[in-house]
């Protein structure tokens, strides 16, 4: 009974910060503004205003998480998890899913129009942190009028908002739900992120960022997409899915896509091309590399021992290992946090956040269920 | 005492194809000819000529797999292990390492002239596969009049080579070492292999392979090899490297290389460009994507009860796992091989099999001396 219900027909809603301040002091000590939010509700707010759940999206997502939109045949992206009955119960939760800055579904991002110019942004667009992204869904929620998150949850770089949440704003999320994430990127999370920039900026089509007008780095793009993906999958679940299928009957002796997991990455690459701005690729990922919670302008954030943390992993996720969940969970026990820790057997990889939905509502939907208790 | 002396100056010799056959057929069913190898050997043959080992390099590698060119700083890729009174004894064996057809190092491939054309092969050089640079290899052991190796030993893709040695001619093996390697490519390795081949290929100065004369895909190359480069470390050798160390005291907030990791995988994909041609890594990467010695047509070679193998593999080495060392092995044992078994633990990753010598020395020094011993 994990799929219950659809949340419907949703339209993304756009809100853009009213003045004061509207506009946006960053981590880099530059200033951006104004702000348009993108963003997503399901489920309704209640007098209290105690029952709101954000969920953050990962790299590539957006605030479209449940539901169908107006003549889509696809669903959000963690609808799965989102909708009548399901582990984010929107009988019972009122949820939002906000599209980060530096995006380009909805929020401002390098491929906004610049004010100051009436052009693109493209590079005058700041370097944007997750610290950043998450200062400005706190305008959203201000917005909402809702003073405390009943919860905070995401994978991956979900789940880097969610942490950062409760270090800049502890006192405004009651739970948080970590997931497949890390309180900071290794340096082999960084060292694939960089290929995959080197990849768009050695496309000559990326002409230093200012390409609108003239279309994308579809080359640079599509190759820093497969080799994500190879990083999203794991060696067993790519067994699985591909083994050694070839497309044609024998190898071609050609420099031609001979095994399925090549034409399969490329058919990945191409459509991300299609759906995603190269610009805000660079952006998002090096957002994800600055990020570092054990660093030592955070070594004073201690106060989140209010909000209970669930912290979910999975065994065969080699791109966020399991250690690094079990890193979040040891440094909240330091401080005396009430943390759950799961680890998940599943084969597919990092993508298991995304796919394994019924352990995940399993714990989530208990977890929420007595936290939401715990308020009344 | 693993590292005794040097195998000292040494010269890369060329040996082509007298006639016949002078030419080679491939698996491919296509015809190459002239072929000449480039190869390196160290020590003396015996009378006997039963103490002869072929060194089978890896991606990269070349003939000169010991000692010093005249004039070098650096000594050959795996001096390490190959010199007096190291693993690979000079002092008892003849050493041979041959750079494989493909390459580019003295050996021919797709930068070498086409003798139909006066102008280098390109992409006209037909694909090669594994069994192909077995097959030329062989000719060149025959020029030294060897009946029998004492013993085929690689890591990476030498290590298939050598797996291949064994299936190819079981009679001209007593024993066989192959480290950090598989039986086949699995479709991560493929995958690997081809977002290489892809960022290499999406480089407008690849001119479809016809770049001679107007330099290399020098962006896309260099690409290629910085994906390489993190799948040879592991996560840990990364942390322990570099952890998140910055070249600068703090972040750029730009597009820079902001953390040694980048700077390091920048650095080695720029040198790379400077001693290898893109095509060849085109053409040896298919060469790993088509191995497969599970395959049906392999089936039937059932005669390796002879060789005696020694099968390693590195605890962290997660591009070539443990686990198809494993199957290896397996396989082996099925044909009542005599197979020895040995995971060493290692933070290296797959670069292992280059700098853990004292453990694969004890290892090999030992299964070498049992192995000759028997022999008289």
């Amino acid at each position: 009974m994990t799929n219950e219900g659809s949340a419907g027909i949703v339209k993304t809603q756009l809100f853009t910060f009213a003045q004061p301040p509207g506009e946006l002091k960053l981590e880099s000590g530059q200033v951006l503004g104004p702000i348009t939010l993108a963003y997503e509700t399901y489920g309704t707010l209640n007098a209290a205003r105690d029952n709101a759940i954000l969920v953050a999206h990962a790299l590539s997502g957006d605030a479209h998480a449940a539901g169908f939109h107006e003549g889509d045949k696809d669903p959000g992206w963690w609808d799965s998890m989102i909708g009548p009955g399901k582990a984010f119960d929107t009988n019972k939760y009122f949820v939002i899913c906000s599209n980060v800055i530096g995006g380009c579904k909805g929020s401002t991002g390098p491929s906004s129009v610049n004010p100051k110019t009436g052009k693109p942004y493209a590079l005058d667009f700041p370097i944007i942190t997750i610290s950043d992204m998450v200062n400005a869904q706190r305008y959203l929620i201000d917005h909402f009028g809702i003073d405390k998150l009943l919860c905070v949850v995401g994978g991956s770089m979900g789940g880097m908002q969610t942490l950062q949440w409760v270090a800049s704003y502890p006192e405004r999320v009651k739970s948080a739900i970590p997931i497949a994430t890390a309180l900071k990127h290794s340096p082999q999370q960084i060292a694939f992120d960089e290929v995959g920039r080197q990849a768009v900026m050695a496309d000559p089509d990326w002409r230093e960022g200012d390409y609108y007008g003239h279309g994308q780095p579809e080359k640079g793009l599509a190759l820093a997409r497969m080799i994500g993906h190879i990083t999203y999958m794991s060696d067993q679940s790519m067994e699985e899915k591909f083994s050694r299928r070839l497309k044609e009957k024998n190898y071609s002796f050609k420099f031609k896509t001979d095994f399925e997991v090549e034409g399969y990455l490329k058919y990945r690459g191409d459509s991300f091309v299609k759906r995603f701005d190269a610009n805000s690729y660079l952006y998002i990922t090096k957002a994800l590399d600055y990020f570092d919670l054990t660093s030592d302008k955070h070594k004073h954030h201690g106060k989140h021992q209010e909000t209970k943390f669930l912290v979910i992993a999975f065994k065969s996720d080699w791109l966020y290992p399991a250690y690094q969940a079990q890193e979040i969970v040891r440094q909240l026990k330091i401080r005396h946090a009430d943390a759950t820790y799961c680890e998940i057997r599943s084969t597919y990889g990092h993508d298991a956040f995304l796919l394994e939905t019924e352990e995940q509502t399993h714990l989530i939907s208990h977890f929420l269920k007595k936290v939401h208790k715990e308020g009344h």
